[in-house]
């Protein structure tokens, strides 16, 4: 029963861990703009200039004065002079329109001087070389997109902390920006530990297995935005960790352990987090299954997670508690109204116990039978990659809660 | 009213380029696992050998036969003998455990002959330096991890046409796998058409704007897996266009060309696909809003579609038809259970009309007010970026829909 007092809510550990963050300004790069995908923009990006900078066409027609058509109809069309200039992709309309005439212009061409919209070819009648009969009214501005009515001039276009978007790359090249000043991705180092760990390369003997768990890690991480960099394996001793610790703190954002759950190398990794200090270990044990024994805590600065060795575990706590960190190192700025997960609501194909007092996270895959979209829990330890694999997503049993029914509807977070 | 009569149903425009895609096999690419994270597997990975190769404890205790434990109790507990030999990690437990004997064993470390469970620490009392007593009983299996019990020898672990998350990078390294034979990422390459184009690094005269749909396009290109290329600018020229496509055909899964949304420019571009033909232009308006003016083709074997120069259109295109595409030419097999896209429901904040006869897609921002999630329309036309950066998501108004009423609830797919 050592130290089951000591375990905290998810929430709090969370929380500790946050507000031991330090508050300082993020490290921040240039990009170039289609480089820039996926990264945080550091700064608001501010129009210099209108976009587009002077009245386009959105059809292929007839520029015109509106007031010219006002009344045309089938029955009594608006005879309107062909004006001899027609305006071509890509130039200035360097002439003006008289009254009582009208243009050919292209999509995306320049309105000239004098017209204020664009009758449809559509909606024309060529008369002979010299006349044409429009046959519907256009209002000022009907098919015409106004200098700045895409993006004014001083107009913040993207804000910082989006993350951005195809379409974010494309405004900012719309208004010039070649480049985008984002925060610099977060470094995740990925430290391995235990005894009985062998790189995925090498055949384990007996006892030993090969490394996993920095695998999953390396991939969330690049998920999440983030550069991962795996460590390597090291054996589970206070100098040899202590060492790759201290290391990878000089260019790491956030450092993550996993392995260890021995109870000789919790304490040991305990002690370094503690003994590098300031503040140190955070919490040590979470109402959470699986990923209990988690040790949290901040370093220097740089917060530091000790995950128990179960894959489950790892996949569990870094969508826990690495994701959130990782998001408010990252400068990422979220709506709330925007939801940053594929949730999908689906019925629970089977009971599902839990103990009430720790929030349980269930591995599910879903089945589509008749229609309904059901969630089977997948069985099997949590040390087990193979039941992350065949799962698609988790749901959550609640701390207080000690189960769900079959038939009774469960919220499933999607890998 | 030239070519309506043309216009298909997204299904069906659809439907016509996956059917004209070839069906032969796709290209392969061995990739470091690491580097495996989104790419599609191209062929099962097979487990070689049993994971783990031994059976190994999940927690630190000791290792006894279950059957020496049966009856125990904090009133009756079983003695057992303490063995002198204990189990290390990453080492072979290369002892029998006698009967009635228990050993020392950590979470991982692998089980000795004779023992099938492991008590954990909690529930055994040291009684001296040669005896524990056990308060609890355990069945054979417990706290134990099987030989084989995550992956048996020949048991296929990824499926081919799997997208590598990142469990499954986990798994392939656990079963010795370094590397991953994968479907090569699709190179999109990407033609901006249009005399009034010029690239986002340039000052627009009057008359230009500068590149914008590319950027888009690489976007949501990469965010599909994909390779994308931008080719440049091109000149509204058949000689020059030819020119590029072909030159791109030589390296391209996709080829896409943007803007030249002017009569004369889709003219030219239709007439080029199917002067390279086989079978060349499959379909050429669409009744979807925006992106009615989209053609589709398939120019020996490569397909090929030329959008309209409205972002909006660009971006409503890119997931009606050039993402289906990409999926099916790289290789992956979705399950219909497992939702691709951020779906969320929410409430239209306002009324929005629609023509029946074209399926629309409407942009919307989410907005959360007094816990209920309201979609609110992004009005503007369809050729403004803007309206897209400010937007979440988009919802559809079906073909035969006249619109939607404030109030009703929209399912809003999120960028």
């Amino acid at each position: 029963m050592l130290g089951r007092d000591d375990v905290v809510s998810v929430e709090k550990a969370r929380q500790l861990v946050l507000d031991a963050l330090p508050s300082g300004s993020l490290p921040q790069v240039k990009v170039r703009v289609e480089e820039s995908l996926g990264m945080v923009c550091a700064g608001d990006v501010v129009a210099a200039e209108d976009l587009p900078g002077f009245a386009r066409s959105t059809v292929d027609g007839y520029a015109v004065a509106a007031a010219d058509t006002f009344g045309a109809a089938e029955t009594m069309p608006a005879y309107l002079n062909l004006h001899g200039r027609e305006v071509f992709m890509g130039e200035r309309a360097d002439f003006d329109l008289p009254k009582s005439s009208a243009c050919r212009i292209p999509t995306g061409g320049m309105l000239p001087a004098g017209a204020d919209a664009v009758v449809m070819f559509e909606h024309v009648q060529p008369i002979d070389e010299g006349m044409i009969e429009v046959v519907r009214p256009v209002a000022p501005g009907d098919n015409v997109i106004q200098a700045g009515e895409d993006v004014h001039r001083g107009e913040t276009v993207i804000r910082r902390g989006r993350r951005i978007r195809p379409q974010d790359m494309g405004a900012c090249a719309g208004i010039g920006f070649a480049e985008v000043t984002c925060y610099k991705p977060l470094t995740v180092s990925i430290i391995s530990t235990g005894d009985e760990i062998v790189p995925a390369g090498m055949s384990p003997g007996m006892g030993q297995v090969r490394d996993i768990n920095s695998y999953v890690l390396a991939g969330m991480s690049a998920e999440a935005g983030c550069r991962p960099v795996r460590r390597g394996i090291f054996r589970d001793d206070y100098a040899v960790l202590r060492g790759v610790i201290e290391d990878s703190m000089k260019d790491s954002g956030i450092i993550v352990l996993s392995g260890g759950t021995s109870v000789g190398t919790k304490d040991m990794v305990a002690k370094i987090i503690s003994d590098i200090g300031s503040p140190g270990v955070l919490f040590h044990g979470v109402s959470v299954k699986p990923g209990k024994p988690i040790i949290g805590g901040v370093m220097q600065g740089i917060p530091v997670f000790g995950l128990p060795g179960h894959p489950a575990a790892v996949s569990v706590c870094f969508e826990l508690f690495i994701g959130p960190v990782i998001r408010r190192l990252s400068g990422v700025e979220e709506s709330p109204a925007v939801p940053r997960e594929r949730m999908v609501r689906a019925r629970l194909a089977r009971n599902v116990s839990s103990s009430a007092g720790r929030e349980e996270h269930v591995r599910a895959l879903l089945e589509l039978r008749d229609n309904v979209l059901w969630a089977v829990p997948v069985l099997g330890k949590s040390g087990l990659i193979s039941t992350l694999v065949r799962a698609d997503g988790t749901f959550v049993i609640p701390l207080h809660a000690s189960g769900v029914e079959q038939g009774e509807t469960v919220e499933v977070r999607l890998f």
